[in-house]
């Protein structure tokens, strides 16, 4: 196992501990339990938004803390989902008095201790809203999900969610446009490369010198087929298609674009991936209107690409575009 | 191979295909000659900044072509010097009649085909400064290098330099600024794996599974040493004293502190990375009052870092806050 790190059990106390000393000025890092707030929360009368899942898919979810993203971000051990605590502390840390929004990956450990946590939040009398993300098209049910797992759509929901709560919009808008945002977006992945978890210290699958695997999800779950290397408008083709046909994606929609990188993909791949995606959006008449490339929901070092389409509206492109200062998104600020 | 390309001569030009496809509002693409200039360029009595070098760095150069960076960025085929011509005709598009400062690294080819393009250029009536960066610590001349090479140190010229043009400053200042910002900049890198030229088509070198190599160049040029594979608080000690001591920097000297991948290497470990770095800052009495963490400066998919340390007073960063509205990097806008 080749990786930048000391003892595998350190590895996210230390990641956090890295994160508290280069952002000081956006965030604040809260040990044991471990979450990431905003450095100014809680804000006094928003909605505040809040996620969290296991570490290893940086910079979601602590790198998109800020105004006008997420309140608060619980990172799990690698690939291991947060403790309902955890999600506790962070709810009664951010919360502002006009309630709080769990974003969920459809994992069932993260949904079972979400859950968990919002109970016990209400109880303390604070308001709280769950939205699970289950965006992506490859497989039904998985290792870790029963259903569609949750992926790409995720950081789309936390950038758009973000900028509404801090127009002032309820929980009820902030949670339905949520479930709006995941309604309209797909997402479909695939690897080059598997990733090691530190703990476990070999890969999570192997994966032949010649051999690629389409509809892999983001801990190396199975995806929908394996084979041998195509060529990335190849590639780019199978993820496309089958998330334009899902929703389905019509000739006049606007779509905002997202090409993203497992971790180990370098940004020269990202974009001619990006270029034939565009093609293809085109030939079925979509406008793409926005776009995201680069890595932002990654697996470790794993090397590979996922395609997040999201339909987009007046709406949701005026949330888009409102300022975000995060250490991992950011404009307008 | 496992790239997501299709032909590996392609490589460039899909690449910036898919750059004009996702950045028409900052930026426009010309072609043979390639070269990505600010979608207003030229500006009008503005010192233009222009950079380039080979292709497999990204985002540098193209990413960082916008307002309050470079005007202009010249990719070569993969780690391959650009042309002449190329440069020329960038240098002519972006003139905005206030001179042009190129910015080049300090690999052979580099510096003679840049040297050819201000040559003509002057020829042409336009006012040429050129600067070269040369901040590795790591070695004293290399594969394509006499003396030292030009690494980390060129992404915080660019942003620097970018800022001190946008506000109006000569080309002569903004020279002078720029070979002052190489002056008090130094770095090293390391890799865990080699890269893979897509034209070459089998890694540039071969790293055994528990080794790594602690100076490492950006086309895996050699280093200083391999050794067995140490933790992540060794390693960053190995980069930041060499570092430390060449400048000297001396305690009382603020500094930005910029932890870069070279491309396969994940976010987690480069805050693991950070965190020991300030912690050595510290120890040496260093304040770190600016940083820069992520992808930047890059090797393809090679795994392993690079630390870059530059001595700050009020002016460096003041340019350093500035707006900037690049694909890759952006604040204040």
């Amino acid at each position: 196992m080749k990786k930048l790190i000391n003892k595998p059990e350190d590895v996210v106390i230390e990641e956090l501990k890295g994160i508290e000393y280069a952002h000081s000025d956006l965030v604040k890092v809260h040990y044991d339990p471990n979450f990431i707030m905003r450095a100014d929360a809680p804000v006094k009368g928003k909605v505040a938004v809040i996620s969290g899942g296991g570490s290893g898919h940086e910079p979601m979810h602590g790198g998109f803390v800020g105004m006008g993203m997420l309140d608060a971000a619980c990172p799990g051990a690698v690939f291991t989902s947060p403790t309902p605590d955890q999600m506790l502390e962070a709810t009664k840390a951010v919360n502002g008095g006009a309630g709080v929004l769990h974003i969920v990956k459809n994992y069932t450990g993260d949904i079972m201790n979400f859950e968990m946590a919002a109970d016990l939040a209400r109880a303390e009398g604070i308001e709280v809203e769950a939205v699970v993300t289950n965006d992506d098209v490859a497989v039904q049910d998985s290792l870790y999900t029963a259903g569609r797992r949750g992926v790409g759509v995720t950081v789309l929901t936390e950038k758009i969610c973000g900028a509404a709560a801090e127009a002032g919009r309820s929980l009820k808008d902030v949670a339905d446009l949520c479930r709006k945002v995941n309604g309209a977006g797909r997402t479909m992945g695939m690897a080059l490369t598997s990733c090691t978890v530190p703990h476990a210290g070999k890969p999570t699958f192997d994966l032949p010198e010649d051999e690629m695997e389409i509809g892999i999800g983001i801990h190396g779950e199975p995806g929908r087929t394996r084979m041998k290397l195509k060529t990335a408008d190849e590639i780019t083709e199978m993820l496309m298609e089958p998330i334009i046909g899902d929703l389905p994606y019509k000739a006049g929609d606007n779509v905002l674009l997202f090409v993203n990188s497992m971790g180990g993909t370098p940004l020269v791949e990202l974009y001619i991936i990006y270029r034939k995606a565009v093609e293809i959006a085109t030939k079925h008449g979509l406008k793409v209107v926005r776009n995201l490339i680069g890595p932002y929901i990654t697996s470790l070092e794993m090397a590979g690409c996922s395609i997040t389409m999201l339909k987009m509206d007046d709406d949701l492109t005026k949330l888009w575009d409102a300022p975000v200062k995060t250490p991992g998104l950011r404009w307008g600020v």
